[in-house]
């Protein structure tokens, strides 16, 4: 398989791909062309019908490489804003039925995105009835604790992650998915870390719901992908006009799709790409761990993402390190990039039952389709050196006044 | 002034401004370096900074284009999203408060885009009390009715677009947020038409949040503005992170956002390319006049957008006239884009009082920066010709088996 090239950078090495991926090359180069089709998809004259054409093809290559059909898909601006729509949409929907005094069920994992999160948080004023499934540190889902939650009161929605954005661990989906059918719920999918690093089927799957990010591959930022099964009722998050079939208002943004659609041609790669980067990944942590003393992983009990390392390295603020490597030209994340500057510890690493310290020596090193083995072992060496310098500082305080272990 | 120039086209004459714009070269040309900055604005990392500086750049040039303060403006993915983000916000707030069993009143005028219209008849089921203001023939809000609505009922928020998408008219949103205020509601005008057509100052209109769109505005799709007044509470409708301040979550789009930063900077020659627009209209709707015997216009009776005709040509239905226009390289309209391909007359001229066959004899012509003398006069001749020959055809039946006039 031909190498995987991605705009070149004068900044560095990156290994931070869970947060965002650098923009294929391939994508950049027909940028210029694609944005010839300017017009609005939604003129009947011929200046909508080329930006028409192009999301149509974009939804064709992209339905395809995910195993749907063409009308499961929805362009959004993003996997917050798909998230969001699909626990609005049923919440709303169940508002309107005529129930007597009945609060409305919804269950997540206690490690989602905070898209899903915050989408629940901010419905229990309204009258939602949330309920989070614990994760174990292993990564373990507690499918009892779902089972016992979905019987002890009817339920609209099951919202569980593919893959965490912070440890890479992969939830086990299909049987929570089962299990909520089984119940009469709903089930949908943050999938947004799953693009790219596992081959997704989604008919297969059996999900009811699914959120991608266009971002998270290679490909345009603005763009989002919301799949939701044949016979499934969406109401628009976003209101106004029909686009998208009623299920998603506002002028498409034709370049982002077609942009989107141009990765799409390379989902049918996504197992051998993966397998690379797990070769190179399982490389990286054997690295880690001859070099770096007292290491652990996060996550580590269940299958996990092929791409994504999260490592605790006692006796070293994760902020420090990350700003340390920073300076030599690496760049990693002490955890997911939307609460990156936040003084707190990682609100995923918390639920995992790690202690607050544990949390903030926690570093995320994600690779990605053109990460290079000179650049793992460039990485690892300068992880190893700014390790043994922070560490030799460790009778004194870490970055946030507190004393180090 | 020097000319204006936008990707050329092989299409033809594009006179469908209200709809979308053609992309600025300025833009274009700069798109290729500004997505060298794809890293995520909020990794503390080096690939987050430059996106971030993008980013703060073009808020800084926007706020100042637009005279208001650089947090004062939220970036969305567009104007509908901006619209209902208002709307859903104040409605929620709104919920929570706890008044006894009181509906929550929303006032919008008649003619609003469908973003504002649909976001507030959706709310209806949920408990809101949506009060619609009349609009005249002429384009005339009715404000004594908004201030008896006003009276009636305390309003928490009144909603009403600075210049209408289909005919250009301008309404009277100052004295409209005068009376909101007055009353104690908030106000929210759907500015997406105004950008580059009318000089926009924010502090001095006094409103609490205005929406925009920089696809109506020679930039790319998949971008909008929020204006938020210090002060007021703005709750994001897209769930997640704490990006814009909490106000909109999800991963900027820095591209979109720097593409619009560029056009802000062109905010400076509105009033200038205003009134070239506003002669090149004028001399269209006089050489209308002077070729097409008993056309009319739409909305003529107040003020109106610089760019935009809205005509009716009795004896021709204006889809067909649309798709003949089309044939011979001219784009046009008969309303909205978001509603093209409907075969239901456009909902605002209808709320205008027309019958339905005088909404089916509409037409939308919309000029734009980069339109010339010559293409004006081409379209005149392209239309003059077309209507003669569609009128010969007039005992005959129209595109929709009704008999035309």
């Amino acid at each position: 398989m031909q190498d995987f090239a991605t705009l070149p950078s004068k900044k560095g090495v990156y290994l931070d791909h869970n947060a965002t991926t650098p923009l294929s090359v391939e994508v950049a180069e027909k940028v210029p062309e694609l944005m010839m089709a300017w017009g609005n998809p939604s003129s009947i004259h011929q200046f909508g019908r080329g930006p028409k054409a192009v999301m149509r093809e974009a939804r064709k290559k992209l339905s395809q490489g995910l195993g749907c059909r063409d009308l499961e898909l929805v362009f959004t601006s993003g996997g917050s804003e798909s998230n969001t729509s699909v626990i609005r949409s049923v919440f709303d929907q169940q508002q309107l039925k005529p129930v007597a005094d009945q609060r409305i069920r919804m269950i997540s994992s206690s490690v989602e995105h905070p898209a899903v999160q915050q989408a629940m948080a901010d419905l229990v004023p309204h009258g939602l009835d949330w309920v989070q499934v614990p994760v174990s540190r292993g990564g373990q889902l507690d499918l009892e604790f779902l089972e016992k939650a979905l019987a002890e009161a009817p339920t609209a929605l099951v919202s569980v992650m593919f893959a965490n954005n912070e440890t890479g661990s992969i939830l086990p989906v299909e049987a929570a998915c089962r299990l909520a059918h089984e119940y009469g719920a709903l089930f949908h999918s943050d999938m947004v870390q799953a693009l790219g690093k596992v081959p997704v089927n989604l008919a297969d799957l059996g999900f009811d719901f699914a959120s991608f990010s266009a971002h998270k591959f290679y490909a345009l930022k603005g763009c989002g992908l919301l799949f939701s099964r044949t016979g499934m009722q969406l109401d628009s998050l976003i209101k106004g006009g029909r686009q998208e079939r009623g299920r998603r208002a506002g002028t498409e943004n034709a370049l982002a799709i077609a942009a989107f659609g141009v990765m799409a041609g390379h989902l049918h790669e996504v197992s051998e790409r993966a397998e690379t980067m797990r070769t190179l990944r399982d490389f990286m942590e054997q690295q880690m761990v001859q070099r770096i003393p007292e290491i652990t992983f996060n996550g580590h009990e269940v299958e996990r993402l092929p791409n994504c390392t999260s490592a605790i390295i006692p006796g070293v603020d994760g902020e420090t390190l990350l700003m340390n490597l920073d300076m030599k030209g690496f760049a990693v994340s002490t955890g997911a990039a939307c609460s990156s500057g936040s003084p707190e510890p990682s609100p995923t690493l918390l639920a995992m039952s790690l202690s607050r310290e544990e949390a903030q020596s926690s570093l995320r090193v994600g690779l990605g389709w053109s990460t290079t083995h000179a650049q793992v072992e460039q990485f690892v060496e300068a992880l190893e050196k700014t390790v043994v310098r922070l560490r030799s500082f460790q009778h004194g305080e870490n970055a946030y006044g507190e004393k180090a272990k």
